[in-house]
């Protein structure tokens, strides 16, 4: 029964959200090329765990999720373009991303780049104008996404995890990378949604924590999957980690250390989900689905 | 004396913005190789034209020109970081710019995108955080940002410009290159200044139709200063639009008749500027100085 209840909400959700993106994109008076790199990536599928956290924390505060839909188009442009410049040469230099070819191998690197940057502006556009909320949150909104995204927050977890990619990193270095370039915009898309909410003080805290929580469990599975995973369901080689000679939470605490660390932050992150009080039965859900995910 | 009254104010003015925009960046928890590589194309010098528009319009309507600091800042952050991905490798592929080497051959290709997206994401907290000013205003300068530098606007251009590398142009082709990769940030930062003067509609559409003019007089005496212009002053060699075969105004237009072209277009700025009926002195000294920049 739970579980049918997130799937149906997920389906719903994903679906406005899709044709959210599309229309979004569509109305852009741009050159053919340009949106077609941004349609490419936007629409090569995904999790949409960023808009769905969204979408599940309005629904807790008894909002209607649809008042979410620009900023989560925006949440997940933002994850998109962040997608499209990692897969650069000159980052992480992959072909593949979900069994696609990336963004530069089929535009080419200099239109990769410009559909990134376009999408990364195009996203403050669309929480700028989130429909009926006043000015104020707005500006919110603009704000969250900036500092959730940016120097401070995502790009600063790409720069670290680039540095420590020449160095074998300690638990803190690790955490840090984790918390900034994956943990900063999984939390941002729940504040968004206590944002749109209007939440109270107390309420901001406790999605924040669950948030943190929330993110590094993300992660610890993500690194455990790289051992336990399905190649194709993930779709890349498992213990590629290993190959790579990558700083993970098994490589610092074994598989065993890895799995606890899991388990307490799932557990953390469900003591502040309960606190709020509030039916967070989706969050809760999804929050397994992250302990659980088998990509 | 009225040169003297740009000098001055120019001088002043570039020097609080250098102040703003090195406090803004020092002020950021980030990792210090990314603030680095921020700080270093921020503070590469440049004419600062883009803000001084700004403060300059800000001046004509009585306001501080103070005020306008943030969305300066803003403004020449997302300029910034256009040149440094535009002088990637994939892009323009430049080795030096304004003399020195450019962001991606001192902090290396990953770095250079990343510092990039951080100034661009950042410029968007910065007009969010406008200080003294309504939430609409602020609001209104981030919808302003992102509408003249994102798909529809400066990279809207870029992209056009790539796509026009590959073959000759018509002057409506070339207009649409300009207008979008070089115009609309002038326009965005006159009409920056607008939001911030709360000017009136008419005076809204005759600065939107003076920074226009403007723009096409900019790149008109840009393609010019490629024929006639002094190397050690512009930065790179003259005559390398001829020897690279790109579609320029003199190619189309002949050398007199692309000068005939931008001083139609420094007279239609001028008229507009002059219907406005405030004291527009420094905006006329500024297009004085795009008529006849040497650099």
């Amino acid at each position: 029964m739970a579980s049918l209840h997130l799937d149906t909400f997920s389906t719903k959700y994903k679906q406005l959200l899709e044709d959210q993106l599309r229309k979004s994109i569509d109305r852009l008076e741009a050159p053919e090329v340009l949106k077609d790199a941004m349609h490419y990536s936007l629409e090569a599928g995904g999790k949409r765990i960023r808009p769905l956290l969204l979408f599940a924390t309005l629904h807790a505060f008894q909002k209607d999720p649809e008042i979410g839909l620009n900023a989560a188009a925006a949440i997940e442009m933002v994850h998109t373009y962040s997608l499209i410049h990692d897969d650069l040469p000159s980052m992480d230099n992959d072909d593949l991303r979900r069994g696609k070819p990336t963004n530069h191998k089929v535009f080419g690197e200099a239109n990769a780049i410009l559909a990134g940057d376009a999408l990364l502006t195009y996203s403050f556009q669309l929480m700028a104008e989130t429909p009926d909320v006043p000015a104020d949150a707005k500006l919110a909104l603009v704000q969250l996404l900036a500092q959730s995204s940016g120097a401070e927050g995502m790009v600063a977890g790409q720069v670290a995890d680039m540095l420590g990619e020449e160095k074998e990193l300690n638990l803190a270095e690790l955490e840090y990378i984790h918390i900034h370039k994956t943990g900063k915009m999984l939390t941002g898309s729940v504040l968004a949604g206590a944002i749109l909410s209007s939440v109270s003080e107390e309420e901001w805290e406790c999605l924040e924590r669950f948030s943190h929580h929330l993110g590094l469990a993300f992660q610890i599975r993500d690194d455990l999957l790289d051992i336990d995973g399905d190649e194709e369901l993930i779709g890349k080689p498992v213990g590629s980690d290993v190959g790579n000679h990558k700083t993970t939470y098994p490589s610092l605490l074994g598989i065993k250390g890895a799995q606890d660390e899991l388990w307490k932050q799932i557990e953390l992150a469900k003591d502040y989900l309960l606190k709020i009080n509030k039916d967070t039965q989706l969050l809760q859900e999804i929050t397994d689905l992250v302990e659980n995910r088998k990509y």
